[in-house]
């Protein structure tokens, strides 16, 4: 009952004691999710046609508890045993990164040519046959041995120059997507992730503390968490994101550098340190959910930030495929100044949450 | 010293009488500071090399004092002479066009070429020699028989694209400039230029009012010209230019459309109505200088608006041009949707000053 009453921002607040015993149970229930989440991968194909729903949705799932578990073992790893806690962690990263492309690839895909139709003032998504529309064509593409689904945007409300920066767009995504679909089940399959399954079943028996992690408090270790959040939060340009319309986000915008732009790099840091603050919180108060609606939409505006600064990026890539048309690379000019403002406003959108977060817990 | 404390924005409030012999004197000191520039215009040669920057600032005092002549029989038409004013209207809009599409020309390049250099990462202005900083440039670019400028863009944090877009857009708006020039020149020693002088030069001795216009009251009519801005201001939409990267601007920056954005038409007009509002209130309180700090700012953001839509299009109309690189292509695609997003930026400039408006006047 008295978790209810959390102030999920201030981990120190947190009334009762914490026992360690939260971080066993925690770290045992991510465990025993990751072991479901691959057998129902395993019984559904590993992504063969008949079972593509489940078996993506078993993807995802695999990942958020990978994610999970090397979040909490980084946050409270003096409790833990640290050779094997430290040996576990990048494998943990490589499966996750691995996992995660090729929904990755797919979102991309989607936000771009939704994009484009925005932009071709189409209403809305287009009306395609159901097949091909954006969200149904993204389900279709996580398929394993079905064929890539063809792209159909709809070309009457798209100039020429729209449609074929859509269709190059599809091409290149596609292609990256389905290479990222074999890796993925390549690594599935490999005894490097056999090896991480087999220290996963460990964990979900029994987890490897240290001999005085049982009497030890968790709090200061997610109060540190919360603190490298906050430093990183302090070192952001958020009086500049605050502003309306500062144009910052598109500085660089055509600079010689081919690069991802550096300016975006310390807000995706903040945006891992704020998942980190989550899990820690996920494991302090395990009863406690969801969370702070305000922590989910700072992290969400940080989703987008990463979303739209990586779709900025596939839009001038494609625009240096050599031979395209002046049409094409025009329409891709203008995209990626589209979502290089919905960086900007990503992080308007996360410093208006942060300023009700610092407000909140002043 | 009652003006000091007159509430600008409310025409009705105005403390005191305010005669008809405003609107005479008004009219009159608008003709007298026309004709002073005509004879500036003139005696420095009409835009000869010698007195260029004095040529340049008579032909915008012309085309200031035209437009609030022009705005003037228009708002207090009951109270002038209905054939005069009338037939004198159109040629004062024609006057004002032709005079203000030089500068217009050289203002658009150098927001275009800014932002080039903004969109490349090169910090402020290019160090270059004084001679081709666009602000200079602009000025030597008023020169009449000196050639045009040679663009000289700082190359070195420039991509290929970014100094061809440059190059291209400067070839074209130097040509428009030019030509412009030489039409603006060719009006000011036209016939049809000395019939509108000569009915200027009457203003300037005897303003033709109606019979009654000595006992009438100014402001029912600069009132009407307010309320006709307030209800266009009605129109706007205006709750979606208040929310920040409402991305509204950039719909159909791709559509096959290539006439100007339709949906910035009612802002245009809005700018006209409060360039009325404001010559009225110059004629009702000849000593309440400047206008409200407030009103300056809305019709500012207008101002912009208006330019960054025609800066948007002339990058448009550039990447239409044959046989361009993909690279020139690109870079107009992010210049154009820069530009656009200056529109957006300009709307919700103008929704934050117009709130301002209402509050103080409410």
């Amino acid at each position: 009952m008295a978790q209810r009453h959390l102030d999920p921002m201030n981990p120190e607040a947190a009334p009762g004691e914490a026992p360690a015993e939260a971080l066993a149970g925690y770290l045992r229930a991510q465990a025993t999710g990751f072991l479901r989440a691959l057998r129902t991968h395993r019984e559904t194909g590993g992504g063969a046609a008949a079972g593509a729903g489940e078996s993506s949705e078993a993807a995802l799932a695999l990942r958020r508890s990978a994610r999970r578990i090397s979040g909490t073992l980084h946050t409270f790893r003096p409790l833990l045993d640290a050779d094997w806690s430290e040996s576990l962690r990048p494998e943990l990263a490589w499966l996750s990164g691995t996992l995660g492309r090729e929904h990755a690839y797919s979102a991309r895909l989607d936000r771009l040519v939704t994009a484009l139709n925005r932009l071709s003032g189409a209403t809305g998504f287009p009306t395609q046959p159901a097949g091909s529309v954006p969200s149904a064509r993204t389900a279709a593409a996580r398929t394993a041995q079905a064929p890539p689904a063809q792209p159909a945007p709809d070309r009457g409300t798209l100039t020429v120059g729209a449609a074929k920066a859509g269709a190059l767009l599809d091409r290149q995504l596609t292609l990256a997507r389905t290479r990222a679909h074999s890796a993925a089940l390549q690594a599935l399959g490999s005894s490097r992730f056999h090896a991480v399954a087999d220290n996963v079943a460990v964990l979900a028996s029994e987890v490897p503390l240290t001999p005085t992690a049982p009497t030890a408090d968790l709090r200061p270790l997610a109060a540190a968490a919360h603190d490298r959040l906050r430093d990183a939060v302090t070192g952001l340009p958020l009086h500049t994101a605050g502003r309306p319309y500062n144009a910052e986000a598109l500085i660089h915008g055509l600079s010689p550098d081919t690069v991802p732009h550096p300016q975006d790099a310390p807000w995706h840091q903040v945006r891992l340190l704020l998942r980190l603050h989550r899990y820690a919180l996920e494991v302090l108060h395990p009863g406690a959910v969801p969370v702070d609606v305000r922590l989910l939409a700072a992290g969400e505006a940080l989703n987008r930030h990463r979303d739209a600064s990586e779709a900025a990026s596939a839009a001038a890539a494609a625009a240096r495929t050599p031979r395209i048309a002046p049409a094409t690379a025009y329409a891709l000019g203008v995209l990626h100044a589209d979502q290089r403002h919905e960086v900007e406003a990503a992080r308007f959108a996360f410093q208006q949450s942060w300023q009700k977060e610092a407000v909140s817990t002043s």
